[in-house]
């Protein structure tokens, strides 16, 4: 008994993670209750939304430019590293402004029973760059599950065996304060930065 | 650290209620994962909505035509009348499907505290039908709290006095089964069909 366009709003909202029947519509009599200009900036926002957004040619990391907001900063020391599974991980340390380097965003991790390989993620960009640039260091961050320590294992032996022959870089892996099983994302970023702080070399 | 346009859809996902900052930026990122032309549909429907929508001439649901489709509805029994404070309470029957007659929505209840008075409410539009309707009964089915019930009795009272010297009309009340002090939209339909079935007249 719904009109039918804000069943359709309704039925959208419940295909979001989270978001059941109950409170898809409620939500969907809230936006009729939000000023008419909000609600088309936001439409118009969704429609651009996929034409907009690339991804960093550099880090991988969401954009709307060829190069993202951290790699186009010329204070920020691009001669460190994070390598993180996803934009949501990088998001993380970026709130708790804790760190000045740089990213490399994989896109997942080595994950053989979902049949991600280290081909699926953006792990030879990884390779190249460190090849092509000047970087000092390059610090893992992907998760503390098994997928996350074997992608940083497998990135670790990959770097030691085609950049290493050509010049030495520091590697090294979030360790003191993130707990095993957790998902980097919902960390604290005081939590963050003790795991930054306490890095151990691989 | 966000690019701009999901920046601001992420801003935007926030003033929806219950959804904070780490959900809005979840659920920015799963849109954005989505079939492109889900997003475009969704977006078109968010601009389209406030004008597409109205109230019904007749029960003030909500609805893209003048007679919602529950008054427009030849099969349904126009001569009981469900009176609800809000369109979700009528939803909230309408799941069930236990009911097959009408509605009227009074969009709130006499509530002094925040200044919403009687005149406030479709009030005098449901006392208009009754007049000009064929109407047997009318269930009142506002909420089980303080305001709901003397939204309850001043309509009794109303009624019994603009249309009762004119002709007779059944007056009752939901009951049997709704707790105190919770809200209509809540409940499961079955409580509902037990409220409904052990209604009092007033």
């Amino acid at each position: 008994m719904f009109p039918p366009i804000l069943r359709k709003i309704s039925l959208f909202l419940q295909r979001l993670p989270g978001i059941g029947e109950k409170t898809a519509n409620r939500l969907s009599f809230f936006l009729l209750r939000l000023p008419e200009n909000d609600l088309k900036t936001f439409g118009q926002n969704l429609i651009d939304l996929k034409q907009k957004i690339k991804l960093c040619q550099k880090c991988f990391n969401l954009s709307e430019e060829d190069l993202c907001p951290i790699c186009a900063d010329k204070n920020r020391n691009q001669k460190t590293i994070i390598v993180v599974e996803t934009v949501l991980d990088l998001l993380a340390f970026e709130q708790g402004k804790i760190y000045q380097g740089v990213y490399h965003v994989l896109h997942g991790k080595i994950d053989p029973l979902n049949r991600i390989t280290a081909d699926d993620l953006k792990i030879k960009e990884l390779i190249d760059r460190l090849k092509n640039e000047e970087v000092e260091e390059v610090i893992i961050a992907t998760s503390p599950d098994m997928e996350g320590e074997a992608t940083a294992v497998y990135i670790k032996e990959k770097i030691e065996k085609e950049v290493f022959p050509q010049k030495k870089i520091k590697i090294s892996r979030l360790v003191y304060g993130l707990p095993i099983g957790a998902n980097l994302e919902y960390a604290d970023y005081l939590t963050l930065k003790k795991a930054l702080e306490g890095r151990r070399e691989l």
